[in-house]
């Protein structure tokens, strides 16, 4: 069931015979151009394979022997197509190292156990032999979470959790399960499915992601409003440590103190690896459907979204792009022959497109038949009420259709100069609009500090992904014309701005992508030196001799 | 707007001039003696406050001096009052030790802090002197979370919050409040409902106990199927450590790892002191109703209720009775001439009550109009399917106008030579009669054991107070023949026997009471002892000295 690495892009996203809608679309692509003031896109290929060169691994050989004889010889993996494809995260940094054929920080190896017995194994030789170690699930991390980091260690070692991927009981009076962390999300769901359940999480990445990464990076799925985050799913973790396996009980609920799943979600790896999971289950949905509206701005359709949640309305996803964000997918709709939404348009919605400033709302709805109906229709009242106008039901199955796509559309970019990249943060609902100006505006500002060519700018959007009856995140994708030769720099003045700006205005510094290392020049800040301390006392009790994932979450 | 203790019982429960309804009915005890076994009952009085001695204070007049000049005269308090009205909490056992007049282990003070910067002053001035110090909101624990332990420091205070009580903030569009945690529960409550809001916890100990000490036990309203627990309704804690003030943001969410609130909830006292709470709030319910139904028996009423909460039916309480304290519900009902019941029943209710084992479910609504008519109606569909006959409105009535006042027949039974506990657990909906099976067993067996008087017998009664689409609490109450001269060994037996059938068969040695002392034989059983360790560094980290409460939560 593990997935077959030789059919992923080493340095990209996803399957390798997948090739993005637009990747062949020049009506796309000068449209992009004249909108970033690029006179024309640029060809900046990524390095083959072949091309690269790999440092040597450092793990000596009668080390490799002895994991070889303790775990298995299938177990241990140091070819070129497993260091390099264990290399890094799918993050924009990530993916300009690759590309860029640096492989400066691959693993020395990739280990694959197969039971709680080969992790306890592995982690009690490499605590011996001070071997780092990066629980790796889909490595997915867009945020530097699967980094081989050495630092003052003998070697780094990849622990690949894919072969541990068994979903090992379904209890269908509890609606409970419990797997092994290693399943990728369509496995789990498929498996679930087949008993008429589901888990509901659905993040982006669900094709090339793990429940033990969705536990560890404290994630949340598209339909998060209706199934919740790891912290409402998560029942018992299993984490196996250098100090022997962990275990919670199933309790649905305790009063016995802090759990062991309080410190596993979001752990990122440092406390232990999470190898098993004990997760709620929802009965399979009856009905799925979608309802789009366009309000007259952000702040009326961040109004009725708000209303919606605290007014209990039951959406399983309220997702309202602002004005840039609707216009940017309202263009590529229309180059791409999507007209299903104009198809449907009154003369009022045309209006609205063209002289406006409209944002889009897609709503999902799912679960029992009534449920659904009801939802919808309190939704829809709710959407009069702040004058949105009803869109019907195509934007919302264009979306499912490619709800977890997206990422498949960075490789393209990154072959033509531009440069992608997406963070979100999250606030209350009295703090949003301020938390949205600021990261916006410092967007903006520094790519245009970035992009000297007097023409050129960048496209900064963003959307309302995930919302709660006290507040809501806010998600930001930018495109921008790459400054070549200084692409790291770029970044990281982008990063910073937009970093110094949420923070400064009261938002986390994630809200579901976690903190890996992208994020920890802000987390001291965020979280103060006391709290850090209290994590550091953990990972010492856990993993005294800090091998697990070091550089991650907490600042060395 | 803190509690005047002139006007609570020093020794029992609640107000002092608040007599339980049933405290003067002879019919009622002579018909409890009968149910016990017992030829008549006893007379065994409390001791009163005048002919109990307390130990002398151990804090120094010198040490006496530097705490009222450092906060205030008014903050030191050291009569006979304030020391022996917090030298326990409200348990059994506590009740048993107060009305024998053993006052061993009351406070050498209690301080009444006012502000941060107080408690920081008095933590600081502790860790110095190595004095303990024990937190207090309300002292309602029934688990001996709030007794002063010395160990081995120079002396033990208490700290009562009751001064911290304002509700500081109210963000009406996220739907938050911010309040210091000594708030009291009404308090809390009236002041939210002057905004048109509500928090909705509302424990049995409501009127006695405060916003800070629901957290710190982790516990559970009675209307939490509708409102949540503190992991739900916590949106960012602040404590009080020897290390500084730590706080929280008020994100709706975050992916930057475990935060300070995952530490607070269920804290006891022993990582620091919470001195404020952010928190979600609910728009005050339109509409609240509630509905009875009588099962068949205690399977299929608990298959009603499962089937309830995994279908979304939204009530805010489903409190299932089972034979026993249905019964005994009912025989005071009768008795005590609360008729309402019988008043409204058809033949074949009266049949199900003579013939039947019936099972009482009292369902409480609240929220908007629609959505509880919605509620009521989908319960009552569950109902029928699961063959329960309706008894209308009049229990939940009842109920609600006493659902606090429980607390109160304890002392009267402790008046005449009874003994009474409750204690409570939780566990999968798979398992939770076995477990219901073996903790009712063992509390009968253990009783049985403790009463050698030939004809003599407890009551052991439960009800599912809490539940969960994967699983349900368990609420039993005991009544039985006290042991004269070996108290504390009856006590101890039986309470023995109950957590060993709760560890053995899967539940939680607490779903809602915590730990505080008496659970502590049996935290390392149910968390491990590695967890235990984390623990102990997250309280090294914050509490270098090892003065905050000791001996609670974690076993020394």
């Amino acid at each position: 069931m593990a997935i077959d690495r030789t059919k992923l892009r080493w340095n990209g996203w996803g399957w390798s015979g997948q090739a993005e809608d637009f990747s062949g679309r020049a009506d796309v692509w000068a449209w992009l151009a004249a909108e970033l003031g690029m006179p024309s896109l640029l060809a900046t290929p990524a390095r083959s394979l072949d091309d690269v060169q790999l440092p040597p691994s450092r793990l000596a050989p009668a080390d490799r022997h002895i994991l070889a004889r303790l775990l298995g010889t299938e177990a241990v993996r140091d070819d070129k197509l497993q260091r390099t494809s264990h290399a890094r995260g799918r993050g924009y940094q990530d993916l300009l190292r690759l590309r860029a054929g640096d492989l400066a920080v691959a693993p020395d190896a990739v280990i694959y156990p197969r039971s709680n017995h080969d992790v306890l194994t592995l982690l009690a030789f490499a605590s011996e032999r001070s071997i780092a170690v990066v629980p790796y699930g889909g490595g997915t991390s867009v945020v530097g979470g699967v980094t081989p980091r050495r630092f003052a260690h003998n070697g780094v070692i990849t622990i690949d959790l894919s072969e541990m991927d068994r979903v090992e009981s379904i209890d269908p009076e509890s609606l409970t399960a419990s797997a092994q962390a290693g399943i990728f999300g369509p496995a789990l769901e498929q498996t679930l499915a087949a008993r008429g359940f589901t888990l509901g999480h659905f993040p982006q990445s669900f094709e090339f992601s793990t429940l033990g990464g969705w536990i560890a990076h404290r994630g949340a799925g598209q339909l998060s409003n209706r199934y919740g985050r790891p912290e409402d799913w998560l029942i018992a973790a299993e984490i196996a440590t250098p100090r022997g396996i962990l275990r919670d009980h199933d309790f649905p609920a305790s009063a016995t103190g802090p759990r062991l799943k309080d410190i596993a979600i979001g752990s990122e790896g440092v406390f232990g690896i999470i190898t098993r999971a004990n997760i709620r289950l929802h009965r399979a949905p009856e009905l799925t459907t979608g309802r789009a509206y366009l309000f007259r701005d952000f702040a009326s359709g961040a109004a009725a979204v708000r209303d919606g949640v605290q007014n209990g309305v039951g959406a399983a996803m309220l997702r309202l792009s602002d004005i840039e964000e609707t216009r940017f997918q309202r263009a590529l709709s229309r180059l791409g022959g999507g007209a299903s939404i104009l198809h449907q348009a009154s003369a009022a919605i045309l209006n609205a497109w063209r002289y406006g400033r409209p944002c889009l709302l897609l709503a999902e709805f799912e679960g029992s038949r009534a449920s659904v109906q009801s939802s919808k229709r309190a939704l829809g009242a709710i959407a009069r009420h702040y004058g949105a106008l009803p869109l019907g039901s195509g934007s919302v199955q264009r979306w499912q259709q490619s709800r977890f796509g997206g990422p498949y559309l960075w490789d393209p970019m990154l072959d033509r100069g531009l440069g992608v990249d997406t963070l979100e943060t999250a606030t209350s609902w009295s703090n949003l609009h301020p938390l949205y100006e600021a990261v916006r505006t410092a967007l903006e500002q520094a790519i245009a500090a970035t992009v000297p060519r007097p023409l050129a700018r960048g496209i900064v959007m963003c959307h309302i992904s995930h919302s709660y009856t006290d507040g809501a995140s806010l998600y930001f994708t930018y495109i921008f014309p790459r400054m070549l030769g200084d692409e790291m720099g770029q970044w990281q003045s982008i990063k910073r701005a937009a970093s110094e700006a949420i923070v400064a205005t009261g938002g986390t510094i994630s809200h579901h992508h976690g903190v890996g290392e992208d994020h920890l020049p802000w987390i001291v800040k965020e979280k103060g030196e006391v709290s850090l301390e209290v994590m550091r006392a953990i990972k010492c009790t856990l993993d005294p001799k800090g091998i697990l994932n070091p550089g991650k979450l907490i600042p060395l």
